[in-house]
């Protein structure tokens, strides 16, 4: 599976704070945020129930795998959704570093950026 | 390959605006940007050449690509990424929509947003 996730009961704008948290506790950072919601809305006129994309990323990680594969580029940040199932309920989705980031030379670092994003599921 | 890349005879600041151009001709919008040059620089204290990596989103194939399998959110948006090999010279890389967001059911979604992504290297 490509995904960590988890659902909480909480308002999704207490779980976005808690997720915060959470990665620095394990030294990642949120570089970039989409509020898919209103994207949807100005670009398209849809409307849908919130859901936020944060950029998550660990400088260190990123420094060793670009260091190693100049593409790794292409899968920075890591991102985690956040998508409010109703007013009170939050689901939670982080992409798996191992899968958006493939090959043997990264497979220790994505493995380790994979066990700390666990953890960050696990402390929600 | 899970990228889509060409080398261009300007400076970076240049093809970016080039590459915004040309991603609005296919309908794609920048919706997040990092300068990995800075949050390097900022958080580990390592110099290394400018490289800004872009969050490319078409909300068309995003809209469609979430209805269809609620886990595309975790590969929006598609990165662009600009690095300035001297100061003259800078490599785009765009990430595959088709490697990012595997799956049968978005083929068709992915193999036409990596058709229109084709397009944007081929005119820089």
């Amino acid at each position: 599976m490509g995904e960590l996730t988890t659902t909480v009961a909480h308002p999704l704008d207490e779980v976005d704070a808690a997720v915060r948290a959470a990665l620095a506790v394990e030294g990642f950072g949120v570089l970039t945020e989409i509020d898919v919601e209103a994207v949807f809305r100005a670009r398209l006129g849809v409307e849908r129930s919130p859901l936020r994309i944060l950029g998550a990323c660990n400088p260190h990680f990123a420094h060793d795998a670009m260091e190693r594969d100049a593409n790794a580029a292409l899968a920075i940040p890591c991102n985690v959704v956040l998508e409010a199932l109703d007013e009170a309920t939050t689901r939670v989705s982080i992409a798996d570093p191992a899968t958006m980031m493939p090959g043997a030379d990264l497979a220790d670092l994505t493995a380790d950026a994979r066990a700390r994003l666990s953890r960050v599921i696990a402390a929600l």
